[in-house]
């Protein structure tokens, strides 16, 4: 059924890569199938009551004439929805299941009520907010149909079901006929209908999504939004996204953004645009992501921070940040075939994205902090020390996360001409073609990953593996494999043909460029993919780790642990540091010594913090 | 005419010290007399051609029945015109000038004319937000009654003049008939009120005030403001101010009402709430205070941090803050008599406050950050990359600067029985009773301070000298004083005895307590009172500073220079990082080492960066 995951650029764009269909790539275990199970039957079914608590469905019922009164949450309350909608629409295409689907159409069926006859769709803004385009810079009206238009295309591939199609086609010919170089030149205040016109347009093959996707890129940038009380820039609308060299403003509009234009660039072979997309990846790359690969450093503005802004207490990096980095990520991987851009998904997924979610997968971090303070107040609703909740009043993590773990088989392995590429390990199947695979591993806990050969063609066909950059002495069926490449052997394969991939995963120190202020000093703690953190109660004498140093001239062990249902945890040495006692006395000047006594350090993976009750956490840690 | 500055407590307060009028202290040369001269040569001229262009006056002149309009600005624009009259009040008093004080009866009139015949005063949000206190959280009603009364005390004791009191006594009776234990069970959002009735109980002698200003201290805390979207913290009321034990939430609404519970601890004798108020601020200093005296470390609330959460490139440390945080720390000093305070406030003045003004007095920082980055975007209005500001849509700073540097004279010197206390080192005369001295000082670019007795009474009297706590080496009159006490001499004085203070003012490496994450490994370059910082263009090659790492072994040098007016500048030496190039090759690993060539590194004062245009700079600098 399922006919490719969340990016399928046409047979005519720039693709160094091709996807392979969420069905044809299948994740069968490990922490990966936990996670997508626990989205399944918790995190999908909670979001639905969640939808109908919070009246988001009450709105769109209000809409469709259905029921009465104001509608209720936030302006892009709609969104939540459809993002909710996408989810369960790649979750069934996963494993199909009658009441899941019943839940969707009925849902559907609501919508296509709520919707004019003329295809305008929103069950907020017109009845709330002054009427229709009134203020596009904060109305989010665009923003919401491209979710719509994202779940319509879900739930066509996915599922085969084309009744979101239809509504979702009604809504871009109403925007087709309203927006455009020589009809109402506008754009809306937050980005993701480019990504979406994009893939309407793969989807259905009518080139005028494209043509409006190009154009709502384009526009961008040329002073549309201007005086709405906020910079620019937290519009993505500074400078024109080819003028730009770094990301700057709201992160997740930014990077949704970046996505479409990178959808737009590969499908009308748009060279400058794609330089202009990779030179922003790398800056963020390099100067404004953190180590979790959590995007953005501000608060205020929800925003990309200046160079090496990368606070750690106030790192924002929101969910949804993370998750659009992802989808940047992906659509720059299948463009140029670049491994870096694998790494950052591993990266994002295995920390930044992961962090947002609850073991149990129905509660959610919408800011993804490094660090958490002794004695830190639990202020607004998203402050980490409140611990992960359930939902929020601006509930746009929760559905985002629901439908990026509902498409992960998406983001697995791809194909070209001559063969399969490995992007992420996963125990699981991949069928490419005729080449059929299966993939054994305990990644990301132990370093083997087999791959046997289950179909083959009679042709040569290659088989390639990322190599992370961090997999230093990796092997490839015994040969040494060169870390940040992928590792690529062509045979005719025959069946029950073995291939043994090596990551090893020491653990590792790992320092930051000294212009991140935010962690001079200091080391973070890694193994394979993951980011490790210390969280109090794992230290000896539950130690605050804000009063912790390492030596970095000690080993770091590690050991398999049954706690938080099953990891490897780290163990390094250092000292506990009395901040109160120098001896000899304080006198202010350069190099006080203050009383420490040795101690061991216990790190866990950062994404599972906070799931023993929120507590002092840190990830970079000061040098001893 | 003066009869006391912008505090006064009753003969009946508690009281270590009692203030000295600003007409018997006088500033009359330096620094702080430049600065008073353009305040009010160009600030105060400035100011009131603001509140005419932004429509301040205009307001008023609708609720007068002047003219015809909607109330224009933000809800608290009231406050701007009060917050000027009073630094023009306290003008009027340094230096009567018949122009200036027609300017100011001008706008009393029409406020008079504003005024409701039941006491009620607000131009804006009767008119625009729904009537009378429907949202004290946020409608800044009482606020702006404080600001009112404050600049109505100040006519009244600068110049003599009671028109202005008489609108306030009329709104203060109408708060105390509405408000209160008995009637509507409320406080305002944002605090001043406190201290404003508090010091209205102290010009009149009526107790209603302060007992309406100690039923506003103890109603907050109580849940009162709950539910309005923001934490509670936000509002002051998280807790009763006598349970909390540090500062927290919005920094100048959490430092105003300290202030104004100070107020009424030492007018009503209470001594909990007194002690409560003594450790909220050793917490803020010890643990929430930058070098520069600058408070609240987060642009998000403008609030203060968690503890040690102190970021120098999204340092808040708002203008206002330090200036609630000097009013904060001269009432504590006048309750207790404790050097410290009066040490905070000559680290606020000279650091966090001076750095909110340009050397041309009429532009301002609303946010005092202690770095800017290279390629920083310049985004909001209150960006410091965008360098200091004529005004602001939200202009709380400008007018705040204006009536502390025109009532600066108040916080000079103090009195007991036993004598005289001096605080402040500037050129000037102080007269308490019959002692009569004369200053002479180049402070705080030289280290000598000479008091003269001009004038002394027939018995003994005690001249007290602040030692302040970074000044090792101080004498006074030849013998050795303690740093961070009072050096007191008793004696008959004679006309003519002079008294030489010495404060020793090498320049000196300060380091952060090693909890503060954002500065550790670097060093921050003190001399006197006065905190240094690295502005790019100084740097030979006009180096970025955050490429420059500074050798601690190596002595620092100072040299007087014609910049920026007449200054010291320091200098020490250190090294240009190339932080593209690690010879041997980059590993990510702990410990590599960058090439670096040696440099030297000028500092000048951190108040008079971004005088010759924003630029990068740093307070903090990292250790070679």
């Amino acid at each position: 059924m399922t006919t490719a995951g969340p990016a399928r650029p046409t047979a005519q764009a720039w693709s160094a890569f091709r996807p392979i269909a969420p069905g044809q790539a299948r994740i069968t275990g490990g922490l990966w199938a936990t996670r997508a199970d626990r989205n399944r039957s918790a995190a999908i079914p909670t979001g639905l009551k969640q939808l109908r608590e919070f009246k988001n469905l009450f709105n769109f019922e209000v809409a469709a004439g259905r029921a009465e009164g104001a509608a209720i949450g936030p302006i892009f309350a709609d969104s939540d929805v459809y993002k909710w909608l996408e989810g369960a629409a790649w979750e069934y295409g996963r494993q199909p299941d009658q009441e899941l689907l019943d839940d969707i159409l009925e849902i559907v069926a609501l919508l296509a009520k709520a919707q004019d006859d003329d295809g305008y769709l929103n069950s907020v803004v017109p009845v709330r907010d002054g009427g229709r385009y009134v203020d596009l810079p904060h109305h989010h009206e665009f923003y919401c149909y491209g979710h719509l238009i994202q779940a319509a295309v879900a739930l066509n591939r996915a599922a085969g079901r084309s009744e979101l199609l239809d509504i979702a086609i009604k809504v871009a010919d109403h925007l087709a006929r309203t927006f455009g170089p020589d009809l109402r030149h506008d754009v809306d205040g937050h980005p993701v209908i480019e990504m979406a016109l994009a893939e309407l347009y793969r989807e259905t093959g009518e080139q005028r999504y494209l043509d409006l996707a190009q154009y709502f890129v384009d526009a961008r940038g040329t002073g549309l939004i201007a005086g709405y009380g906020l910079p620019p820039a937290y519009f993505s609308d500074r400078v024109p996204l080819r003028e730009q060299t770094t990301v700057e403003g709201h992160a997740v509009r930014a990077v949704y953004l970046a996505a479409g234009a990178t959808d737009v660039a590969v499908e009308i072979h748009d060279q400058e645009l794609l330089d202009a997309l990779e030179v922003q990846f790398a800056s963020m790359a390099a100067e404004k992501e953190y180590l979790t690969g959590g995007l953005g450093s501000r608060w205020e503005g929800e925003a990309f921070g200046d160079p090496f802004e990368l606070p750690t207490d106030r790192a924002y990096a929101e969910t949804c940040a993370a998750i659009g980095g992802v989808q940047w990520a992906w659509r720059l991987l299948l463009a140029t075939g670049k491994p870096a851009y694998a790494d950052q998904i591993e990266r994002m997924l295995y920390n930044g994205i992961l962090s947002g979610v609850s073991l149990s997968g129905d509660e959610y971090f919408y800011v993804n902090a490094l660090q958490l303070r002794d004695r830190a107040l639990a202020d607004t609703e998203r402050s980490v020390a409140h611990g992960r909740q359930g939902w929020f009043a601006c509930a746009c993590c929760p559905p985002n996360v629901m439908r990026t773990f509902a498409s992960l088989e998406g983001y697995v392995a791809t194909a070209d001409d001559s063969g399969v590429q490995l992007h992420q390990y996963v125990p699981g199947t991949i069928t490419a073609g005729d080449l059929g695979l299966t993939i054994a591993t305990e990644y990301p806990w132990q370093s083997t990953v087999t791959i046997t050969v289950e179909s083959a063609p009679a042709t040569e066909t290659s088989i390639s593996v990322r190599i992370p950059a961090w997999a230093a002495g990796a092997t490839f069926d015994g040969a040494p494999a060169e870390p940040g490449t992928y590792a690529t052997i062509t045979r005719t394969w025959q069946l029950g043909d073995r291939l043994v991939l090596e990551l090893p995963m020491e653990p590792r120190l790992t320092v930051a460029d000294p212009r991140v202020d935010a962690v001079r000093g200091c080391v973070a703690i890694e193994r394979g993919p993951l980011v490790y953190a210390l969280e109090r109660e794992d230290q000896p004498g539950a130690v605050a780790p804000d009063d912790l140093v390492l030596d970095t001239a000690a080993a770091l062990t590690e050991q398999r642990s049954e706690l938080l249902e099953g990891i490897v945890i780290i163990k390094a040495s250092g000292a506990v540091v009395d901040h109160d006692a120098v001896p000899g006395g304080y006198t202010g000047q350069p190099g006080p010594e203050y009383a420490r006594r040795d101690t061991e350090l216990v790190a866990i993976p950062y994404h599972l913090w906070a799931n023993r009750g929120p507590q002092p956490m840190r990830v970079w840690i000061p040098v001893q």
